[in-house]
């Protein structure tokens, strides 16, 4: 259990206070916030919370989306909020292609000097910009960054104390270039996320993925592989899914720590 | 027009015959058949329908689901469908993972190997097995060949006359890699089909591609660059929508012809 995390958005229904409680009484040692349920319990009184409960927050989903006008102030938000926090680890999901935008590649470059011009406020803050690709089925209106290969190329152009890269499983594993590019990211493996693939997938498909065993991903082989390329932080587990969000979280966070313990650890 | 081809699946309720005669109609030089109808109406008659309407068959889809038990027998099968109906490109998908595997390293050195037990057959005919990649939504259930630098990696080991690959926009837009791949492919592109990516995605989905010019895809820039690398075939159009494929077969076909002339061609 030491390396386990619990991601709220597993039990996205669960209130804060009740989910850090849950946690605390489980052994759960670390959780991975979200910023709206954070800002809608309070920021400062989220971040006495978790330290009154002895829990280390993991990583801040997410920031990023950097396509949208107000990016500037967002990321910046995010940072200080990720500090806050305690937790070194910002996720960033780079957002998709602007309304009536083809141009991808412009997107893309978008990313890029947003990450650049983010690096010493996240130095400043001790936060790290952690790059996390999404499934290519995002692509369009999620996340221009798809594979971890492309993730890299921006990450590398920067301190890996300051700038890296989430492996989270369902996005990754259908990649033939994953456990190169795993092996090729090193200490800027910044948070390693767990979830399953099943199909088929539902409508907006955003909502489909599974707790680990559910599916087909080589959950521990990735768990192994980031292992190996150095990374030694926790591992979260974090499911969207409607029929999982509809349980009680207690019981959402039983099943989680059980999937976690048979499937990934 | 010269180079447009009607994939029959974009009127996937226009019987065979009026297809063809649609086609022939509206100056279409070619269509792209599939092997249920094809079966349906008879291959033999369905081989004179085409020759008599003037019409190129300038792909037939589909070979492979070599995760399959009776991959061996289907497959020859539809190497020799494409010979009688006289086309050279037998489209390829691999098929997904064999059910409750989670192997996919597995299932990908099975499709080479299933590639490399029908060379023979296919040279023989006169057929180039065109190894199609889909779109990694895809990976679990339809297709463990997701990118196409992938196809290529398993195409190059055979001579370009008889292994190729398709470049299907709508599978390969999203990946940073496509125009180096394109490059790389060469005298391989055996066929090059042309759909646009919408948002948000039906569940399943299967179904939820669009006509050119209707999403986010550089659809030109995408044929420009296949031409670059030397490719001088057909382009086909294939969009399998639902809401599409509820309307009349001459407005489909009429409205495919337009998408393509204004956003492909």
């Amino acid at each position: 259990m030491e390396r386990f995390s619990f991601n709220q958005a597993t039990a996205q229904h669960w209130p804060l206070a009740a989910a850090v409680a849950g946690c605390a009484a489980a052994g759960v040692p670390g959780i991975g916030l979200w910023r709206e349920p954070v800002q809608e319990y309070g920021l400062d009184r989220a971040a006495r919370l978790v330290r009154a409960a002895g829990l280390t927050v993991t990583s801040l989903c997410r920031g990023g989306f950097f396509t949208t006008p107000d990016w500037w102030d967002e990321n910046r938000r995010a940072i200080e909020e990720a500090a806050t926090l305690g937790t070194r680890e910002l996720v960033l999901v780079s957002g998709g292609l602007p309304p009536g935008s083809r141009d991808v590649d412009g997107a893309r470059r978008q990313v890029a000097d947003a990450v650049a011009a983010l690096a010493d406020e996240a130095t400043a803050a001790g936060v790290r910009l952690a790059i996390e690709p999404l499934h290519p089925m995002f692509s369009a209106d999620r996340c221009v960054i798809a594979t971890l290969g492309q993730a890299l190329d921006i990450a590398e152009r920067f301190d890996p104390a300051v700038v890296g890269v989430v492996v989270d499983t369902y996005h990754v594993w259908w990649d033939d270039t994953v456990y190169a590019q795993i092996a090729r990211a090193g200490d800027r493996i910044a948070a390693f996320q767990a979830a399953d693939w099943v199909t088929p997938l539902p409508e907006g498909v955003l909502l489909g993925r599974a707790l680990p065993g559910e599916g087909c991903v080589q959950l521990r082989r990735l768990r192994e592989a980031v292992d190996a390329a150095g990374y030694t932080g926790p591992v979260e587990v974090e499911v969207f899914q409607a029929a999982l969000w509809s349980r009680p979280g207690p019981d959402i966070l039983a099943a989680t720590i059980d999937a976690y313990l048979t499937h990934v650890s």
